[in-house]
């Protein structure tokens, strides 16, 4: 024994830098508000004999220990290593598969996250890079947060084994490129507010499922779309809000039902901009800087239902509403339209449309006064039309 | 008709400032990046006449329309309101019962929300505010996320509808206070970075399922705990970390199982400190001004099994650590540590003691080489001891 504690000392004496195979995976934690440079103590025990499969108990604390005060302490002050019930990391709350590890200053992945582990909340830390082993062995991993942590890097491997993975929440890092590869099951991506400048061809290869991305607020010009970024995407939702858009990508999945690329720098709708997007309920392109909506380019959006257009620099009513025949919700507040004419909004009398559930055009230069009564036959009631509060 | 679109025309134009009651409830939009005093132009459309409640659907963008593109046009040219599938707020994504709404510059809490919604996440938006009526309907709800919202108030009532909320997630908003009355079903209760200076007495009354409280990064000191402010609770995990707290709160609740205290400003372990807390399997102590560890202050964490006490201003091993029978973890780097006796860690030959997992003390002026060698007789293997890198 004294020999082994010898070599011990040798071996802790000598380690510069500390590189520590075993129990220990130290990575010193400077504290909450360190800088990523700082460096986190934290523990890794051997992973116990049987993974707990039970995840279901009623009010354990962290699913690390077994319930009662010292019960088998006999019994285990002979065991090596201690009969864990389960892992969990220190300071993270474990709790029916749910391992909940925000706010905690964490420099890095935590390495004893229990296998069987369903949720993995890592937002509000440091964490500014993912390593190729960080999530080895979370095969039953479904939703993954690493929101707000610094980070800068993904390594190619690093989500290899999230096979079951369908959210990837990534907002508010500072990522250059998107990840790649990502996990196939995937159903959600948000990667809001990061360093984006571009999405290259199959970034998102592979990705037979995945319904919605968010990816707004990143620099993201149009040329920063490759042809064929969305190839195979079969996307119901995608944000692209407050980025660097100049026109409607025209290369988006034809699947989409919602599209929101409000906060842009959109000058014009061309008339083959929006062909591609029959299937669209809802176009977000509130504030943008949107001059002219070309004759014929609202035609193709025989589903819609909801149009955004607030906050542009219109200069009339955009043409071709009547034809949209499930239209009932039209935002053209904050722009520069002088004149609404008697059949800017409602189809001749007989032809069928629904019912405008809502029509804003407050924040125009057009008074209340000037516009025929008529322009407003196929409103659902009075409470339907906002106009007042123009400047 | 032209008097009622008259009528609609006065009511707009004399509507200031404007309080609509049907359709609209405008918050005018001034972008994701306004300010609190921005308002945002949201939807809520009237309730559809049945509440969707498959909320199983493979792929549905937002849940808020039917699948295929303009299929029921005719029919729904006729009907007021048109037949919905089911509500999702404009921006937001809906999908199997998650309303997901972060980071959309959001300043109110949307109205549209289905009523069968189990997760709501509405995280990086601008909600000052929970109204009395926020909520209203979502009794299903059973996880709310409002972290980052710069969040000042939380009307009495407005969590009430929420009579099958488990997790509330408030970190990082601006809360001088804990929402009172809590929903009674709540799990977890995470407000970590806030400005919560007090917690009154039964500041948690009626939570008898609590098992989790994460309330760091608040400007707490221990007089801000009200006696009894924990009455009643039956807490599994309680974070106190990062806040102003000189020493170790005496009023906490026996059943905890994990207890961190790191970054604070505690000074001593007193003998009395932790006697209520012998179900204790973690304590973390790390980061704080720590001289002195009274004899016999360990003695009642007969279930202790990691002890973290790294970064503080021992000088000396804390007295008792070979009594605690289950205790396998021991942080002590970082201290002013310059001795080691052969009895401090490990009990005497033939006495009955877990063996060590990890034991760390560099960062301390002792020198491995002025330690008797059976000070670590008890250690699991050469591997669960961290000397090196000491200055």
């Amino acid at each position: 024994m004294a020999g082994l504690v010898l070599l011990a000392l040798a071996l802790g004496a000598g380690a510069l830098p500390f590189e520590q195979r075993g129990f220990w995976d130290f990575a010193l934690d400077e504290g909450p508000g360190a800088p990523a440079g700082g460096r986190a103590a934290r523990q890794a025990p051997p992973p116990p004999a049987e993974a707990d499969d039970s995840g279901d108990g009623g009010d354990e604390a962290s699913g690390a220990f077994p319930a009662s005060g010292a019960p088998d302490a006999e019994a285990e002050a002979e065991a090596q290593p201690p009969p864990y019930g389960g892992l969990c990391p220190f300071g993270c709350h474990c709790h029916l598969r749910v391992v909940q590890c925000s706010d905690l200053g964490l420099t890095e992945v935590p390495k004893d996250i229990p296998p069987d582990t369903t949720l993995l909340d890592l937002q509000n830390n440091h964490i500014t890079e993912l390593r190729p082993h960080d999530f080895r062995g979370l095969h039953n991993l479904y939703a993954l947060v690493l929101v707000n942590n610094g980070l800068r890097r993904v390594h190619a491997g690093a989500l290899a084994p999230l096979r079951r993975l369908e959210k990837l929440y990534l907002s508010h890092n500072r990522l250059a490129a998107i990840p790649a590869p990502l996990p196939p099951g995937l159903l959600e991506l948000r990667i809001h507010d990061n360093r984006i400048r571009a999405v290259p061809r199959r970034a998102f290869r592979g990705l037979r499922h995945v319904n919605c991305i968010e990816m707004g607020g990143n620099p993201l010009e149009n040329s920063g779309f490759e042809p064929g970024a969305f190839d195979g995407l079969k996307l119901n939702y995608l944000r692209i809000s407050e980025a660097r858009l100049t026109s409607v990508p025209k290369d988006l999945p034809e699947t989409l039902r919602e599209l929101h690329l409000d906060h842009n720098r959109i000058q014009t709708l061309e008339r083959d901009d929006l062909k591609r997007y029959g299937q669209l309920a809802r176009l977000g392109l509130g504030h943008n800087e949107i001059r002219e909506v070309a004759e014929g380019s609202l035609s193709p959006l025989g589903a819609l239902r909801e149009l955004r257009l607030e906050h542009n620099r219109l200069r009339r009513v955009p043409p071709g509403l009547p034809g949209l025949r499930l239209l009932t919700v039209v935002y053209l507040h904050g722009n520069r339209i002088a004149r609404v004419g008697a059949q800017d909004f409602c189809a001749p009398p007989g032809a069928k449309r629904a019912h405008y559930q809502g029509l804003s055009l407050f924040g125009n230069p057009v008074a209340p006064g000037a516009v025929p009564p008529a322009a407003f036959r196929c409103l659902a009631d009075r409470l339907a039309l906002h106009f007042g509060n123009y400047k």
